[in-house]
C-alpha cells in the first residue's frame, strides 16, 4: 500500500473525458511519482465534437484535432496518453478491444485504475468503456489468459464522476482533495478550447465537491477555504490496515 | 489524517457485541496509541444471555455477570468501557439516551466511530443503537446544542458486521487486516465463556474475511497465508489526499 | 415442516384488512386444521369507515359496526379474532402495544405469521402494524423477556398485498393458490357491505394473481382455467429440505 | 389540473430551508396567483445559526433574528409564513405536532406540497419534517380524523434538494425552470446575511440544474443560455391527461 | 412543451405489444393531432403466436397474420405502423438494427417516445427492444452520427407496463387518464382475435389503474366512476415550468 | 409439485463450480430419485486452473484434467455431466451457445434449474452463464422456437452462492438443509485435488449457513447441532398451495 511506486491507469471512452472528470487525480498521482497512463478508446469524434462538425471539418480532421488537444492536456497533467481509435457513438464492445486492454494491464501492472461509472443514460459509450475496463482487469488476473506478462494483482478501481451524477446512480464514496493540483487541472481543461463553456462548469464542480469534502472531514481546521475536490465511487472493498 | 492521535469510540447495543464484531479494530487502534472507548447501551441482559437465564440467575445477577465479562474483554483489547444500562429487548430510543451519547462525543471528540449496521431483522436493538449513535454525532456537531465541550468535527463512521450480513443488507466496503491483532481478539472472546460456541465461529469468520481481503488486495505477495480480517461498511464518503 | 399442526397468526392494522388481503390464506389454513387467529390492532374506525361517517354515526357506533362485520368475516374464514382497540389514523406505536403482541406470540406459538408490508405511502398504519408485529416476534424469542410462556421459535413471516403494490415496493415472491378457498374468501368479503365496491376489485385481483401463478408454475397442466391466487412477500429466508 | 387556482404548502424544518431549496418554486407559484404558505417547524436556532452563537446571542435572540429574516425572505417570494417553534437539533416528532400540520392541511387544502427529502444523514431534522408532513397529509384525507374542515384530496408532493443530494439518495425526477423567478430567489437569499457564503453556492447550483434541464428538454432552442432550475423528487405518481 | 404539435414514436418488440400496453396513450395522442408512429421490431412470430403454431401455420403465414392484425389495430388507434422484421425469440441486438432506429428518430423527430421497460425476466425481447430504442435515441442526438436529418433533441421516454409489473421492477410514476380513448383501445384489442383472453384482462387492468389514478389525484370530484388509466415509468427527469 | 419425479438441471460456467456451490442440492435431488444433469459451459481451463498452468501443462492437458475431475465429482453426487467446451475467460455469449442450452431444456424438461447469480464483479463468466441459462429457459417455452421437443413449462430457478456473496448482491432467500448429503458433497470436493484449500473453506461455509438455517427455522428442536446448509436465491416467485 506504499504510494511511492506503482502506476495509475485511466480508461476513458473519449479523448476529453479524463480531463474534466479525473484531471485532479491524474495530476496528483504524477506529482507523487506514479507513472500515469491514459487510454482513450476513441477520440469522441462523433459524439463529443459538435462544434467541429458545425464548422465543417471531416471525420479525419476531427480525430486529429481531438488527438492533438488530448495530448496537450495529458502533458499538462504529467501523464502519458494512448489512443485505441475504436470509434464512438457507438463505442462497440468486442473481445478484440478487451484483449488490447488486457495487454495494457499486463504491461503496466497498475496499482490504481480509473474509469467511467457503470450507468449513464445519456451516453452509452461511457458504461461500455467501463465494462471493458473491468472485464479486462479480471482477465488479466488469470495466469491462463494468453497475453504477455505476469498475471495482474487486484488493483482498486474508482469510477469518476459523470455529467449528471444522480441520473447515473453515482453516489460518491470517496472525495479526493485536489486543491494543490487544481491549477494543472485548469491548465489541462484550457487545452480543450472547443469546450470552453466546460472550464467554469468543472471549476464550479470542484469547488462544490470541495465544500462537501470539508463537511465530511473530521477536524477540518487545516483545510483551506477554497478546497477543491473530485468525487469517486470505489467498486471493490477498500483493503486497509487501519480505519480512518 | 494522522493516525497517531485521536480516539476511537465504539457504540454497542449489548455488552458483548463489540468483541465479536469489532475486537480486531479496537485492538489495532489501541496498539497504535489511540484512546479506545466502548459504550455499551445495555448489558444484553434479556436478549443475549440465554444460558444465564436457563441457569436460573436473576436479572441483576445477569447484568453483573455481563458487566464483569465485558470489562475483562475490553481490557484484553486495550479499551476503556462504559455502561449506560438503558435496558435491552427492547432497547428503547429516547432523547435522554441520545443526549448522554452527545456528551460522550463532546468529551472524547473521537476521530473514528464504530457502531452497528442500520438494518437487522433479527435484532431491533442493533439498529436502534446505530440510529442513536448517528443522531448524537450530528447533534454534537452543532454549536447551539446545549452540552459541555466544543462542537464535534465529522468523524468517519464504520458499521461492524451483523450476524447474518446479507439479511442486513450489509455489503462490506472496507476489509481491515487484523492479523497482528487477532490473538488479542481471541483472548477477548474467551472472556465470554457463556458464548463459547461463538469463539470458533468468529475465528472462522475472520479467516473467511481474510481470504476475501487477499482477493481484493493489489499485489498480495506480502500477505500471510492466514490473513485475518474484519469487514465494515463506511457510512460517509471517505476523505483522502490520494486514491489507493 | 408438517402442515397438520401449528397455528396461523395474522396481525392486521384495521378490522377489514385481513379479509381483502389474506382471506384465502386464512381459509386454507383453517381448512388444513391449523388454528387461525386474527389480531386487529384497531377497528379502522377513523381511516377506513368513510361511509359510516358520512351517514352520521358516532365513533363508538362505528367501532361496534366494524367489530361486528369483522367477526362475521373471520367466522366465514374459520378464524378466531381479537381486537386490541389501539386506535387508528394514526395507529401509534408503543412498547405497551408491542408487549400485548409478545404475549399473543407466547400464547399461540404460531407456525406462520401474516402481516402488512413494511412500506405504504398511502397509509402509515399499515407499516406501523408490521413493525410492531415484527418487533414483538423477535422479543418473544428471548428467554429473558418477561412474559408468560416459552420462548418463541422463528416462524416465517409473510407480508400480504397492499392496495397499490408497486408504490409500496411490494414485489411478490410467493404466489398462493387459493382456488379452492376462494368461495369462502368471497363470502367473507360480503360480510363487509360498506365496502361493496371492493368485492369485485379483489375478485379481479385474485384472478390476475392466478394468471401470474400459472405463468410461474412448472407444468401447469393441472391448474384450472380460473386459478385464483394471493401474492405475498416472505421476509426471512425459506428453510427447506429440498428445492422446488 | 388547472394552475390558476389552489395553493402551495411548504413544510420546512428550519427557518431558512425554504429559501435555498425551493425559493424558485415558491416565487413562481405566487406569480401565477397561487396562495403560497410556508410552515417552519423550527427556527433552526440550534443547528443552523452557528454565526449567531459565536457572536454570543442568547437562544431567544437567535430565534427572533431567524424569524425576522425568514419573514423578509418569504415576503420577497410572495409567500405567507408561519412558525410552529417546535425546536430543532433535534426536531422531535410527536402526534401533537403532526396534528398541527393536519389542521394546516385542512385549512389550506393545498394543491401542491413541498417538503424535505426522506433521507439526510447529515441532518436528522430534515427527514423528521418530511415524515410529519407526509403523515399529516394522509391523516387529513380521512373523514374520521377529528379536525376542522373538509377531508383533503391527494395533492402531489415534491421533495426539494438537500445539501448533498447523492448522499441523501436524491435522484431528481423533476427539473423546474425558475429562470424568470430567479431574481426574486436571489433577493430572498440576500435576506439571510448570516449565510452569505450560500448566496453564490445556490446561484451556482441553479445554473448547474439549468444546464441539466436543457439536456433533458426536447427541442431546447427556446431556452436561454442562462436557464436556472431547481431539482425535485416527486413522491407519488403523476396524474396526467397526456404524456409530455 | 406545446401539445398541439410534434409526434409520438412507439418502439415495440412484437406486433401486439403496443396495443395492450400503450393503446390508450396512442389513441389520445392521435386524437390531439400528433402523428403517431409504431415501429414493430418483429412480428412476435415465434414467441407470441402460440395459437397459430398449434393450428399448424407456417412461419411466413404467421408473420402475415400478425402483420395484418397489427395494421388493423394501429388503424383503430389512429397510428401509422412499420415492421422491421428483425426476428423474435430471440430479438437479437445489432448495430444495424439500432441504425435503422436512428434513422427513424431523425426522420420523425418525435416529441415523445414509448417503449418497453428495461427489465423483464419473462421475455428477453422486451428489454432488448428498450435498450435499442434508448441507444438509438442518444445516437440520433449526435451531429456526428452519419444519418440523414437534423440531430434529435431529447424527447421524454416513457416505459409502458409489462405483464407482471412487480417482477420487472416497474414502479409506475405516471398514471395516464385514458377514459375518453378507451373505446378505441378496446376496438384495437379486438383486432387481435388470437388473444381474446387478453381483452378482458387488459380492460380490468385499465380499470385497476383508473382506481389508482383517482387515489393519486388531488380533488377527484371531477373524475368519473369508471376512470380508465395506463401506467408508465418516465426514464428521464420531467422538465416543466411549474409543479403540479 | 410432487418431488418424486422430474429432473434437476445445473448450468455451470466452469467445470468445478457445481461442486462447491451446489453439491449438496445435487446429491439430495439424486437421492430423492430425480435425474440430475450438470452442463459445464467450459472446463475453467484458463481462469480456474492456476496450479496446472504453474505446473506447465498445456491447454489441452488442462482441459482433460478438469474434465476427468469433474466427471468423478459428478459421479460422487449421483449426477450426469456434459461439457459444451465453449471456452472461458472470457466465456463469450452467443446465440449458438444459447441454442444448445435450449435443446438441453427441451430434452430434459427439468423441474428445477440451478445456475450462477446474475452479478459477480470478480468473474464475468458466472453472470454470462446465468444470463444464457435464463434466456434459453424462456426461449424453450415458446412453441415457435425451432428445436426438438415440447415447449417447456416454467421450472423454478435458483442461483447458487458466489464466492463473495455480498459483493454479488447475493441475499439468500432459501436455506437448504444438506446435512444428510454433506458426506457426498465432501467426497465430491475431494475429487478436485488442485483446489485442496477449498475443501475446508466450503465445509466451513456449509456449517455457517447451517447455523443461519437454524436461526430461521421455526421450532428448531429437531435440527442437529451440526446442521449443514447451502444458500440460494430464487429468481421467480414461489408457487405453492400453502404458506410455510
Amino acid at each position: 500500500m506504499s504510494a511511492t511506486e506503482g502506476s495509475l491507469l485511466v480508461v476513458s471512452a473519449h479523448a476529453g473525458d479524463f480531463v474534466w472528470r479525473a484531471g485532479g487525480a491524474i495530476a496528483l498521482a504524477a506529482q507523487r511519482g506514479l507513472r500515469a497512463v491514459v487510454v482513450c478508446l476513441s477520440y469522441g469524434e462523433r459524439g463529443e465534437s459538435a462544434r467541429a462538425w458545425r464548422e465543417g471539418h471531416s471525420l479525419e480532421e476531427i480525430k486529429a484535432i481531438r488527438e492533438d488537444e488530448a495530448k496537450k492536456a495529458a502533458s499538462s497533467l504529467g501523464a502519458e496518453i494512448r489512443f485505441l481509435d475504436a470509434g464512438d457513438y457507438p463505442l462497440v464492445e468486442s473481445p478484440e478491444l478487451v484483449d488490447r486492454l488486457v495487454r495494457v494491464y499486463r504491461e503496466l501492472s497498475p496499482s490504481v485504475v480509473l474509469t467511467h461509472a457503470l450507468a449513464d443514460p445519456y451516453n452509452g459509450d461511457h458504461p461500455a468503456a467501463a465494462r471493458m475496463a473491468l472485464q479486462a482487469r479480471v482477465l488479466a488476473q488469470a495466469i491462463g489468459y494468453d497475453a504477455p506478462g505476469e498475471p495482474l494483482g487486484a488493483p482498486p478501481v474508482f469510477c469518476f464522476e459523470p455529467h449528471q451524477p444522480e441520473q447515473c446512480d453515482f453516489k460518491p464514496d470517496v472525495l479526493l482533495d485536489i486543491t494543490e493540483a487544481f491549477d494543472r487541472k485548469r491548465e489541462a481543461m484550457e487545452c480543450l478550447p472547443a469546450q470552453r463553456h466546460m472550464w467554469d462548469y468543472y471549476t464550479d464542480l470542484a469547488r462544490r465537491r470541495g465544500v462537501q469534502l470539508k463537511r465530511n472531514a473530521g477536524p477540518n481546521l487545516g483545510l483551506p477555504h477554497d478546497t477543491m475536490a473530485e468525487a469517486y465511487v470505489r467498486l471493490y472493498p477498500q483493503v486497509t490496515a487501519h480505519l480512518a
